[in-house]
């Protein structure tokens, strides 16, 4: 019997997952059971909710969207933080929730996974401040629910919450009569008169810069704007909200904008420009050093998905992907001024001398190639690889809003598995790793093969930039790094570690980890506890500021 | 300068509380300068928010209330299913979340940590799903306010939650001027009716039974409730939501009723009693085998802190601690039948079989000592100890309502801290560690020494007893459980590790753990994926059946 459940994976299907994430719980395991059923999918359990709900989100960074599934309220509940990073950031993540029975909700009976109270609506309510669109299926409702959910996820590029009861799971249904509702590519009328705008701005600007953030990456627009940009020979940076939304190989790729701690001649050049388009940016405070920007909403035009803004005055919004596909067709005479692209590392000396932060993140600029896929932790590692410029071909994941420490290492596995071939390389520190560890058990059951940077430092440096230097609080236990991978399933088969202090010990442990790509690449580096990027020591005086 | 921040602690130090837990983020980090500057607190820093909240529940399980402290948004949200755990089960926890300063707020910044869109209420109004009080603090309210919330947290039992701007933590405050307001002993009339109405039914009653419930707990009232039943010599049994609320080595504990899956004579004694006065209780399907208890609402008076029910009839609600210390005052002819007290495991043949759940759970009712506490993981574990007669002064730490699993190991740890006299034990099995794992650092740091015994039976065997039994989706990763403690700052001077498959290394390896104090043991027991305890292959039918 075709089912609901049915009629879901096979939305999710046409939507181009094929690998389901999440924890079984008895109120989901019937459901599962469609899943482990099919051979177009495959399940990926996590060790924890809130690991599955990192992982989907580095899924659908690279994918385009992912779904996972929980049971109610405690695998709900533990999953919702990960959730909340996704809708910060445009992550379109489809989180599918295990409910009792439409009878037994019905009744407000007591049943295990509630609060006591026979209230069944607590938590999908609570999931209204953090997704884009809830349903709660019935058997009437279901299929139609599914669809307009589905809908506002690949619209919104945000998460949407199922609530799926498990007797509903099994009701039976009709197939996919057409194709999910996609968007048309025909432009409103709101939209035609903000692109008429954009193409006056840009032909009176003798002095323009192009700024993209990270809707660039949810709408997987990258394309659209590369065309945009190379018709009329803009000028490009991204925020570090948005890094990897451009080529940074291409010869008009500025280099990342962050506000006030911006190098020259890049900062000066953005705060004087005459036209700075903001194509999907958030100038949030992490992406700007604390909204110093050095230009005003006098020479703004924001083009984001869900605000518009011309010169300050706020306009109807417009749906981004459409939009930035349009640029390409408008006509203004293209620029002639100098580019200016961001200069590259020269090639470095390899001494004895002990990693320092500074030498690290030039020796990774070294280190990438074109096709990687990077994944930077929102402590040392992000503004660490914040300057970097990256190759052609490579996407960048961090989560610099929502900044949730623990993130990065189950995102980067759900982004290799959604991409088998890329080679993901991770940059946590010891304090970011300690939250999400468990997933090593994952890494190593699914064979990926990423390069880990571990930067044991030995506790939460960044937080000790901020305040608190030699406060206890930062500190954290000190754990067997070098021994860590094999107490969760790995072999020499499937694992290689490293260990590195000095310049010469990193670079040799970086040319065998890019060679061997048939094991997961553990590199622990060791660097010191107050060491930390020029940019992290610049923001976190910002920071400490902007907290007193 | 006193501060508002020092106020809180002095209000906290007054409840008892002497650790508080938690993970610093730089909207907090301030506050927690207030902490450690004092010798009267110890900051005890976890891996993750989700285990600092467990953690606090265990501890407020055993000293009566618990604090800790988040970040904004991604800590508070990543904390938020131990919070709900709290409130399910009655555990009055403070979470303390350190927040953008007034002003940021107030501007509606874009600082990270948000969703982005300049709301900074949307996860405090979360929170108002699965906390009995939420306090934004201000200049103006913050004194107020702790005390209104703390107030309600002493007397509902369940958790609260307190926004305090970082800013606001350093306004300056005036020393507490008199203690809290704690509850007068002073009955309502309401109570007295309530109370007059009981007399008057055990009066009559020729087969009385008292099921004492959770609440008990909560409200630590195990005294006042032996009191009651010593004084009027009545028969009692507790549920598995409740288990350990009275002491089972005395005569008038007749064993854990369980509904339908209750051995005989208890289970008829308790169905056919012609009143069940019921203490604290909540008839959950877990902690009834799927409400299937035999007695009727004819049959019961029911006194709990949300709802008091007479024979079926509500009636105005009571405040538990005032009205089971009042019980011992009534005045009705002492009970003069049979009582049946739980029967005991005589002495156990100790062989070289493989150890089943039948035999384990045996063999640990011999193991356990008066003043023990035991903390059970809400899988084969928690079922397995349901029917296992505890020793006087112990108490026992489940989570049947909620049931997260994962849960019982940072509780465990949590309840160590509150009572580092106690000797702890906890069951769990791997499934269920893995979700949590990463306290082991926190455990060896703190130096606890308590005895753990993981079940490696490879996998979600609760769940596969529920449905999938061979299905990949209750499959895990296959750790090293024995070399586990060794990577989070285990050595053999802090840990001790076991790995047993037959009774007599069981029985081997629990003489030595009971008689090494000094050290963390931790003992790996080898069971059968399909082998279950008898209660729960009953019970997994019954929850079968419910989904279905």
């Amino acid at each position: 019997m075709y089912t609901v459940a049915d009629y879901l994976l096979d939305r999710l299907k046409e939507l181009g997952i094929d690998e389901i994430f999440g924890v079984p719980g008895d109120y989901n395991l019937q459901f599962l059971d469609h899943i482990t059923a099919r051979k177009d999918f495959k399940w990926v359990g996590t060790a924890n909710e809130l690991n599955a709900a990192y992982m989907a989100d580095g899924y659908a960074r690279t994918k385009g969207i992912a779904a996972f599934v929980t049971t109610f309220g405690v695998g709900e509940l533990s999953a919702v933080n990960g959730l909340a990073g996704s809708f910060a950031e445009n992550v379109p993540v489809v989180e599918i929730v295990g409910s009792p029975t439409t009878s037994i909700q019905e009744a407000k009976k007591l049943v295990h996974h509630t609060l006591g109270d026979g209230n069944f609506l607590r938590f999908e309510k609570m999931h209204e401040e953090v997704t884009s669109a809830i349903a709660h299926l019935t058997a009437e409702n279901a299929l139609t629910e599914i669809d307009r959910v589905l809908t506002i996820a690949l619209t919104s590029k945000r998460p949407v919450y199922i609530n799926l009861p498990i007797d509903i799971a099994d009701v039976h249904a009709t197939k996919p009569q057409a194709p999910l509702n996609q968007l048309t590519s025909k432009l409103t009328d709101v939209e035609v008169a903000i692109l008429s705008k954009i193409e006056d701005a840009l032909q009176q600007a003798e002095n323009p810069v192009i700024i993209a953030g990270h809707e660039i990456l949810s709408y997987h627009i990258e394309q659209q704007l590369d065309e945009f940009i190379q018709k009329f020979n803009l000028p490009i940076t991204t925020l570090p909200l948005g890094k990897s939304a451009f080529n940074e190989e291409d010869a008009h790729y500025l280099g990342t904008y962050t506000g006030s701690t911006t190098a020259e001649p890049l900062r000066s050049r953005v705060d004087t420009a005459d036209l700075v388009l903001l194509l999907g940016v958030k100038l949030t405070d992490s992406a700007t050093s604390g909204f110093s920007f050095g230009f005003t909403e006098k020479q703004i035009i924001s083009i984001g998905s869900t605000e518009v803004l011309l010169y300050g005055e706020k306009h109807q919004k417009v749906q981004l992907d459409r939009f930035v596909a349009a640029l390409a067709t408008l006509s203004f005479s293209r620029f002639t001024g100098d580019i200016l692209p961001v200069k590259r590392q020269s090639d470095l000396e390899i001494k004895d001398n002990k990693i320092t932060q500074k030498y690290f993140w030039k020796r990774v600029e070294a280190f990438l190639v074109k096709g990687d896929t990077v994944v930077s932790e929102q402590g040392t590692s992000f503004f660490g690889m914040t300057n970097v410029p990256l190759k052609k071909e490579m996407r960048f994941i961090g989560q610099p809003l929502w900044g949730s420490i623990g993130y990065t290492f189950p995102s980067l596995l759900g982004s290799q598995i959604a991409n088998k071939t890329s080679r993901h390389l991770l940059f946590i520190g010891d304090g970011s790793l300690q939250l999400t560890v468990q997933e090593l058990g994952t890494a190593l059951r699914e064979k990926l093969t990423p390069i880990i940077f571990v930067i044991n430092n030995n506790g939460y440096t960044v937080e000790r930039e901020i305040h608190g230097a030699t406060e206890q609080y930062n500190d954290i236990p000190m754990w067997d790094y070098q021994n860590l991978p094999f107490v969760f399933g790995g072999t020499t088969n499937n694992v290689t570690v490293y260990k590195v202090t000095t310049e010469k010990e990193l670079n040799k442990a970086m040319t065998a980890a890019r060679q061997d790509n048939t094991r997961l690449q553990w590199i622990e580096v060791i660097m010191d506890q107050d060491d930390a990027p020029v940019l992290l020591k610049k923001l976190a005086k910002i920071f400490a500021q902007q907290n007193s």
